[in-house]
């Protein structure tokens, strides 16, 4: 019998309604000869106000302590929804991670899965029941209850669909699946049949947030076969999978953008082997996540450095980069936290040259000036003034035919 | 180092304001050269809120999903008490019932504890961590999570009292002491210094709620002392303890009452052996309990018949005795649901012949008919007309000096 493992985020559960509507789901793809292991979120808001009542008390709130607060968020939805399949006649049986059990490292807040002992779900499923996993959290190895982090529901869902070798691992959410791009962006935008891990992966950090990274990851490592679909309508979804001969033949599959990009550049730095390590380093230390990085070797022996950080990181790097100045020589700073990150990704454009320049020629003919420019095998990411995004992401999705549906 | 364990109830968590105040309790305590071991309820209210959702769902529940659901509660506040003692420098853990592990038996909503592994708590006490347990749940031996009913966090708290030999177990409430009677009733009502258990357990059971009696029983049993305290106001509270030299010489104790009751009576049941058997048996079966019994034999070779239940359960025996009529051949049922149980309480009694005539006589005085009568060995109860009941609590507190403190 077919093996699915289906995930329901915050708002697919967000009321006692809902949570029916999703048993039925659950009845259905049952009924249709599957087994289903279902993974539930916090009813949305719950998170919330537990985070509320914490720093009522303390904040940062103590870390184990945060996490036997938070988990309860999930092991209220299993319960609901197990009372909702049993009260409509389907056994289930719901288990919190520690009960499972998701072994994870003791890393409070942010865990990582280690292990899953799937002795009791097996028994279930065996027995004919529905097994509901509270989603997001864990124990460590002296049972200490910890907690994913964000995203944390999806990479339990797909650990579960690694561990008992699940035929699909189906992520229930609020939109019905992948798009070429952001529909609020470009309204012909066309939902993927399928796309590829490293695509997803290339979409999902570049800001289309349908999935969390570390699920699609954790999917393509063990090679789960992930699946994204709607709650509230029904519809095949996006399947996202191994390259495979079924893949669509594009060259492209989609368009991600950024808007929180801000970049700063140091002009004039000394060059010398290591330059690069020392202006970096401290902003490390500093927790801020550094994007594009670019080096250009100047004429005068000088080097220019430009990287890229989130917006929000913007004021703190350039006051790094301004306790720096002296030991480096640096002749001038320059910022820019007006600008936005347009990317081409598609594994398609491996085997194609071509791609880029059409690409740059695109937003050339509409005036669009190109600041950065960061490559990689499957994208291809310019950095733009940020009054160019709509209209680089819609020229661009034309110039590639991204709503016309090719097959092979 | 002496061990005590405290428990708080809803009340006294009701708020995060609540719980910052409960944790300078136990620092205090602390820093008067105790362990601590701490055994929280749910937030006012949060019970209830569970309970709400789980009704929208499914009513009744599914009984082992509402126990995964309603011991979210205890861990709310388990946790955020944690974060609270943290966050004022006192090293501080919580467990779920099942991370302890309190061991119960499998009957979802009713549990009992049969075993508590303390090896965590000994070690976190070495450390010099203050314990905070959540009350009211466990889990059996599959790791299913139970809980113990109504009452059930005192009776976590008397357990692990018990299980780790503490010196004492202190319930901590929204009234300051166990009473002679309800000060509601009687303006000179006066706390007890001390109590024993056997008089609590008929004090509790005849409608004093300050203690839920499985828990009394508990303590008992297991003879811990137990102390009841006001979580609001300072003060000494009441100590419960097995019969001691320190104990008040005092021949009543307190005066309980209880204004639900509801009495049936059969006249000219025909009297042949196990002819009580054959009226409560159908009873007990439809799950109404009774308490007061008599039986009366006539003249004629025939009974009378009577009993009291609970006066919501007062219309559902009646029925039940209408029924019974054609094969019991009664004469006449009479039933009276505007009745009162009033009870003299105290182990002083035993030794004291005199007792009884000296309140019949005093209810006598007033013109208060009694309308049955029940003893044991520490305790004299009457039925009388509701309309009686503060005029007989009153007279007999009086009667009986209860507002004076007696010394040894």
């Amino acid at each position: 019998m077919p093996l699915i493992v289906q995930k329901y985020g915050g708002t697919s559960v967000g009321s006692t309604e809902r949570i029916m509507a999703v048993a039925k789901k659950i009845i259905l793809a049952k009924s249709q000869g599957n087994d289903v292991i279902v993974v539930v979120s916090a009813m949305s808001g719950e998170t919330n106000r537990l985070v509320a009542l914490a720093k009522e008390i303390s904040d940062p709130p103590n870390a184990r302590e945060f996490d036997v607060l938070l988990s309860t968020g999930e092991q209220v939805t299993i319960s609901l929804l197990s009372m909702a399949l049993e009260a409509q006649g389907c056994p289930a049986r719901s288990y919190t991670g520690g009960q499972v059990r998701i072994l994870t490292d003791s890393t409070h807040n942010k865990a990582r899965i280690l292990d899953i002992d799937n002795q009791r779900i097996r028994t279930d499923l065996e027995q004919g029941k529905v097994v509901v996993v509270a989603g997001f959290q864990g124990v460590d190895d002296n049972a200490n209850i910890t907690t994913l982090g964000r995203g944390g529901s999806d990479t339990t869902a797909v650990a579960l669909a690694a561990a008992l070798k699940a035929d699909e691992c189906q992520i229930y959410t609020d939109v019905d699946g992948v798009y070429t791009t952001d529909p609020r962006v470009v309204s012909n935008a066309r939902r993927l049949e399928q796309i590829c891990f490293e695509e997803m992966l290339e979409m999902a950090s570049l800001g289309s947030k349908v999935l969390q990274i570390r699920s699609v990851e954790f999917a393509s490592k063990y090679n789960v076969p992930l699946r994204v679909l709607s709650s509230f309508e029904d519809g095949p979804g996006t399947l996202i999978t191994i390259e495979n001969n079924k893949m669509e033949k594009a060259l492209i599959s989609g368009i991600a953008f950024n808007r929180d990009e801000a970049k700063l550049t140091l002009l004039g730095v000394e060059d010398r082997p290591g330059i690069a390590a020392h202006i970096l380093a401290p902003i490390a230390e500093a927790n801020v996540e550094v994007d594009m990085i670019i080096q250009n070797k100047s004429a005068d022996n000088t080097t220019d450095f430009t990287f890229t950080v989130h917006r929000n990181d913007y004021a703190k790097a350039l006051n790094i980069l301004h306790d720096l100045t002296p030991e480096l020589g640096v002749r001038e700073i320059l910022g820019d936290d007006r600008i936005v990150k347009i990317s081409l990704v598609g594994v398609g454009m491996r085997s194609h040259a071509g791609i880029a320049s059409t690409m740059f020629k695109t937003l050339a003919d509409e005036g669009i000036n190109i600041q950065m420019i960061s490559t990689s095998e499957i994208k291809i990411s310019v950095i733009v003034d940020e009054k160019y995004l709509e209209l680089g992401v819609r020229t661009l999705h034309a110039a590639f035919d991204l709503a016309m549906v090719r097959t092979v």
